[in-house]
């Protein structure tokens, strides 16, 4: 008989929907098909996959990747599913998954060349989207540092389209202190901020970017501290050629990183 | 006394909350100080002016600036001003305009450099968004063509954080013609698409982002159709140098954008 959402296993992976039980389990929820197929590609990263009868039938492959890696596969109920996904189109498939961000030594004894420093961001969207952006433009670290949203919140987890699972997540209290770590290990930090006072394409001509370079990125309301934008090597403003007053933090993120990853190939 | 929710007039302009009611009067509503200041830079653009008592207080400039190009300006209840908004905190301001979007020709005739069409774009925050970032990257026109979003949709004004008063905006039923058209002026047509067969740092390299150019951006969900993007110039992808398998299209739009207005320069 398929799981229901008073099936004791069912109810405990629903709670993953609170941040606190995250916090307290170190566990998250995935929904749908790409995403739980990112998850499986991680060693020790799935703990448990739920699906409708349907669904597991539909994408027997992961399914049978699960099994394979000794994760419990467990048919549940549309209603058992309804309950475990956000969304309203999931598919038939939610995970519990481990977190997996790493300490901040670990991703930078990697030797990354390029970082995205998320400090104080709130919005779990833009934080989801600038992870799937600095993947994309090659960044292999996104440290979220301060007072910020919380990376395994279901829409961040969405937003990023996969990404959480290709970089290395890191999760740190003090922005100071990670900026202090990012230059002892040899990047360059650059604060985008609209008051910088460099121009992203001066930067760029003057081959300034083509360093390891982390880019530190502030909150969408309030922008970078400014005691933090002052520890940084340079503040940047990228061109405002239009009557435009600023860009948005995902847009702004895009064009810096992109610009990096142009200038470090 | 202040209008309440039931006056006449705040009931008709509550109704331009929805689209129908948007198109048959070609009227529509920006709520808040920034956004209503902006609409008072344009010449016979604000229509009517409700504020509560304290925002007609506090923005006492806008009041004035509003009663000196006859636009009436009406106290309203704090109910009633929070039935016109469809944000929690509008500050207390909303205005009524007329739709300011110009005949494609019109646009096209003050020979623009560079130009953003967005083909079937959905959702009013991302079109919001890529509206923003193209004014900021400085392009003067943005074509809301084909099955698009309303550009006057209230999620989509405000996600232009007032570029929507900086451009061009035209809307056009037929995405082909707008196309023809465009290169008629003498631009250059560039479809971002994933499967672009051309990198956009080798445009970049080969000196080809320097013309005047219109960038074709498809749908979120379902990219640009392929009959469209081949009569574009060129298809150009954005590099991926991670793993993720895409940008969403609010980056992608700031990236190719940024590109040509750094080569224009």
């Amino acid at each position: 008989m398929p799981f229901t959402p008073r099936t004791p296993r069912v109810v405990a992976a629903r709670r993953l929907q609170r941040r606190r039980e995250r916090e307290a389990t170190r566990r998250f929820l995935v929904e749908g098909p790409q995403a739980v197929r990112e998850a499986l590609t991680r060693p020790r990263t799935v703990v448990e996959l739920f699906g409708t009868p349907d669904a597991l039938d539909r994408y027997a492959d992961l399914a049978a990747a699960a099994a394979g890696a000794d994760v419990p596969v467990s048919e549940v109920t549309d209603e058992a599913l309804a309950g475990l996904a956000e969304t309203v189109a999931p598919q038939g498939l939610v995970a519990v998954c481990r977190h997996l961000d790493v300490p901040l030594e670990t991703a930078l004894s990697r030797r990354p060349r390029l970082v995205a420093l998320l400090a104080g961001i709130r919005d779990p969207g833009n934080a989801g989207t600038v992870l799937r952006t600095a993947d994309a433009a090659g960044a292999t670290v996104v440290v979220f540092a301060g007072d910020a949203v919380d990376p395994y919140n279901g829409k961040c987890v969405r937003s990023s389209a996969g990404s959480l699972f290709h970089v290395d997540v890191v999760r740190h209290r003090d922005p100071d202190a990670v900026l202090v770590a990012a230059r002892a290990a040899g990047l360059t930090v650059l604060a985008a901020t609209g008051h910088g006072e460099q121009d992203l394409d001066e930067l760029a001509d003057a081959g300034r970017l083509a360093v390891p370079t982390a880019w530190l990125f502030g909150s969408e309301a309030h922008g970078l501290p400014r005691e933090l934008a002052e520890v940084a090597d340079a503040g940047v403003r990228v061109p405002l050629h239009g009557q435009a007053e600023s860009l948005n933090l995902a847009a702004a993120a895009a064009v810096c990183l992109y610009a990096s990853a142009r200038a470090q190939r």
